[in-house]
């Protein structure tokens, strides 16, 4: 985040609880600090833009930090999940100043060494447009989104979340399902398995704790997702028992037909701030639509 | 499979019931007939290998046709499903004389402009060992699979059908699922689509006829490896609902480490007709093994 903030032509600089982290980043240049408190006081003293980097679990940690150090700073945080992070933000009693995000990328890898100036090039970022997010620091994150070299895409974060469970959450789940059905079926299965088993199981490979990260972050999302799921598996092999697939296959490929023509426009003529902005936005979002510049300012 | 005959060396010669079909392959030089009883006839007098490559509901009346025009002839299919087919076999009295095949090939694409002579190149070519299986059937099977550039994997009918609804069938079912998640989530979901979702859902774009072929072919291994991830899948909800994933994901990379890792040596020093013969291939091929070359006739 340091890395590709400073890229995108940004004064930036980071606090890290790893020594070793912060040393490796400071030896190549960048402006890291080991201590959490001088860090917030400085970003304070600046009215910075807190971006919380860090996994669910040291969150709230990291929020109770903010809220005794830069209560007044704006705040972002670029954690997988939305709705929980609102929730935690509320009640460190941050919610005026917060505006979450989801840059949608990122490798396996961690670690300084493993940070890419360009990761977020091309990349969509999600920037939260839940009612009562003020404007200012909506742009200023909208801002450091299309630095970074990302496109914006406006979501609720219950929306977000939602959306995350289909089609990042629930896919590493089937994944890992067809994984173990494959391998059930001994060396001869394996030896037979051609690309649909390929493609179909590839992320069971990801590390077990990120996908338990992942998921466990967004379990109430996932858990409904994934009862939807259940369901129509459950009504396939009903009608496979009377004989046909044919219900399952038609919807499938009807689906996978509105995936292939997702569309997504620019969205254009929406100002943070303006009567009905966030209302706009979400709508705006819900059509695929993405931000790739932010309109002129009109407020401060 | 008449222009992969041919390539790999053989005489071959073709009966198709699309007359148009049959010009075609005639215009490019090939021996092809649109009149099955005098492809029959000529079948038994030169005591031909009887390839059966016609889609599950049509084989029932060819086989009737062979039986009564050519049954003493060897006999295979290609079909993608075995135990039905060695069940209809049986009916129609020829079991005696019958191996059957799966090459693990394929296109999308139908009719003679479709067919190419590299396609079973480097493909693996399931062939039956199931008990009672003729030596020399055998042999001459295997050859056939061997000429037109394939390996063969020995496998029981139904030990095949169990595999292919594994890491064939399955995948084409989740898939088709996961596309229906996705699209429920609209066109925020569709646009926030990653790698996971597109390698995920990739195989529902499979035409539906054809994926309702496979699958209600094979419903009764399909049904039962339905089953067992519908558990899985439950398991997983009622874990997760507990706040934790740790008990799939653990298993389905296990199980992802598995597949990476298979095996399959080369199959040698079996020896068809000899004592135990089909046995051992059975074993060999649960190993994951392939049969590369076929050893030294030593019956006929």
């Amino acid at each position: 985040m340091l890395r590709a903030a400073q890229a995108g032509g940004r004064v930036a600089f980071g606090y890290n609880r790893s020594l070793s982290a912060v040393d490796a980043a400071r030896s190549d240049g960048f402006d890291a600090d080991g201590d959490l408190v001088s860090v917030l006081q400085r970003a304070a003293d600046v009215d910075a833009l807190i971006v919380v980097a860090v996994p669910m679990p040291a969150v709230s940690d990291v929020l109770a930090a903010v809220a005794e150090h830069a209560p007044m700073c704006a705040l972002t945080d670029v954690v997988s999940v939305k709705a929980p992070v609102a929730d935690l933000v509320r009640s460190h009693g941050l919610d005026a100043r917060y505006v979450g995000g989801h840059p949608m990328a990122g490798t396996a890898e961690s670690g300084w060494a493993a940070s890419d100036a360009t990761l977020f090039d091309g990349a969509t970022w999600v920037v939260s447009v839940d009612d009562g997010r003020d404007s200012g620091v909506w742009r200023r994150v909208a801002r450091l989104a299309l630095d970074c070299g990302a496109t914006v895409v406006p979501a609720e974060s219950a929306e977000h979340d939602d959306a995350a469970a289909r089609i990042s959450h629930l896919p590493h789940v089937l994944a890992e399902t067809l994984a173990m059905a494959g391998a059930r079926g001994g060396a001869l299965a394996l030896r037979l398995a051609a690309g649909s088993f390929r493609d179909g199981t590839r992320v069971a490979g990801t590390a077990p704790r990120l996908v338990d990260a992942m998921c466990e972050a967004n379990a109430t999302s996932l858990l409904r997702v994934l009862d939807e799921a259940l369901e129509t598996l459950s009504d396939a092999r009903d009608a496979l028992l009377e004989g046909s697939t044919s219900a399952l296959t038609d919807r499938g490929f009807e689906a996978h037909q509105q995936y292939l023509a997702r569309g997504g426009g620019n969205i254009t003529g929406i100002t943070p701030g303006a009567p009905r902005w966030l209302e706009e936005l979400r709508d705006a979002g819900r059509t695929g639509a993405v931000l790739t510049e932010l309109p002129a300012r009109t407020e401060t």
